[in-house]
């Protein structure tokens, strides 16, 4: 089934203590297609500017990405500077040019409001909200945020979560917008405003999700090497997604399998700056680390 | 099968943002033998002074807890006095009095060399290495240690590593120790000195285990309060070295479920100051647990 995000398409400039790369693809929408592109079709809304290279858009149509909402605009795409230490954990940013993304619309072409599979990656919610008016009853939206939304538009955020199913946040948001150093304090009290589920990622310790009778937790892959963690939240929304839409149905079991999905992918992910890996990622790699994840629960005899 | 454990006996005071308890009853080997009772018999090696309270031995020995091997020395008890802030992640030390511990001297009671399940608990690597001068080949010889350890003792416990089965460090624990900030890096660093399993406790992130080959994860179970997680790590080893006594043999499948107990022990232990949880925790309630952390593998179907 069909699976439409928006969120932001940029060009990264990141340094790591492995590497730097600079003005590389990046964007929430960005990592979150390809992602998503392994498993389902995508429709991808967002804008760049006039500058935007043409072998991006090649890249992202040969994913089978639809770029029909993909807005150019006059003016200079959005780009993002950072940096991590060495520990990795933390992304300090340098500078933040929105360029053509200050003035940004969603505007959904013909057709895109019926998809069944919606996801609103992080961007201001009052632009996730004007997403929500244009779709008409989707099996499944889920909503990505962080810190900034949580600091600056609390009202406008909390109306967004809301109105949708599946909330994606990291640790220190969850903590930060439930306002408890308890997470499953933190989550009550999400989940009391309205969706069904809260899928919280944890970088190297994986994620879990909460709803308000379960718990189910999908470790992250174990990695020697990480170059650069930039786009693995969106990745793993990416994945999570992508399996959903594939499934058809956003059961239980499926959400479970997807947050499995996403996990590996994210862990592909960041093996490389900007999308190097997920670009030469392949399904039996991808399933391979699925069958190695499986492998890690303590119940399953060897 | 028997269970040996040698470490410390003490007197704490703690304060945690939901309450203090002044003079209670605490220490590796206590937290380890108690959680260890719930499986299997413990012969626990340790020293107390003269001002030890009679009730804390009634209370041990009420538990399975032969204490043929605690010496009673002339003196005060060992004791530590600590607070932890509102995260309750680390432990911040206010006083700490060695008294009877500073000459202590491990010495194992006739019959007690041949246990087949050795737990070296947090205690200086040069008596840990006493300990294992008196025991005659275990089956599992597990070690568990402290930043303080690895800082001013490294040449003794890189000598008493080399000398055991299975290690238990935190995760900031084994990134010291194995000198690198990928944790799986340090693991792997860790266990060429000699051990076959790495267990690394993750707090409310669960429990990994790494061998050479393989990969395990044990959820932690999740908490909506903790109280005092002081004890939570030795709890930890005591259900899973108690569980892999109880079992008889340490093959992978009984170290994997052994986590699993283990961590659901540690989650009870920080529900209240000292031993108390687990002074009341029945076998019901442990089996309960279990399988509720059975249910949070993503691979079950609901």
């Amino acid at each position: 089934m069909s699976l439409l995000v928006v969120g932001s398409v940029a060009l990264d400039t990141v340094e790591t203590p492995f590497g730097k790369a600079e003005e590389c693809l990046g964007g929430s929408a960005t990592y979150f297609s390809t992602a998503a592109s392994f498993y389902t079709p995508v429709k991808l809304v967002a804008v760049v500017g006039e500058d935007f290279p043409q072998h991006h858009l090649d890249f992202l149509r040969g994913r089978q990405v639809d770029l029909a909402g993909l807005q150019v605009a006059s003016g200079n795409t959005f780009r993002w500077s950072g940096y991590y230490e060495y520990d990795l954990s933390t992304a300090h940013t340098r500078d933040t040019q929105l360029n053509v993304f200050a003035s940004f619309h969603p505007v959904l072409p013909e057709g895109y409001g019926s998809c069944p599979f919606v996801f609103l990656a992080n961007i201001d919610p009052d632009l996730q909200m004007e997403v929500l008016r244009q779709v008409n009853r989707p099996k499944l939206v889920a909503l990505d945020t962080m810190n900034f939304w949580i600091e600056n538009k609390r009202e406008s955020l909390t109306r967004a979560i809301s109105m949708v199913d599946l909330v994606v946040m990291n640790e220190s948001e969850a903590r930060e917008f439930g306002g408890s150093p308890s997470l499953i304090k933190a989550a009550r009290r999400i989940l009391s405003l309205g969706p069904r589920y809260l899928v919280i990622k944890k970088g190297e310790d994986g994620a879990v999700m909460i709803t308000t009778n379960g718990y189910s937790v999908a470790p992250a892959y174990p990695l020697e090497d990480v170059r650069d963690p930039t786009g693995a939240g969106d990745t793993f929304a990416g994945g999570l997604m992508g399996y959903l839409a594939l499934c058809g149905e956003p059961s239980m079991s499926n959400l479970r399998m997807g947050m499995v999905h996403g996990s590996v992918l994210a862990s592909f992910a960041v093996e490389d700056f900007s999308l190097e890996r997920l670009k030469t990622l392949t399904h039996d790699q991808l399933r391979g680390r699925v069958e190695e994840v499986k492998s890690f629960n303590c119940f399953v005899e060897e």
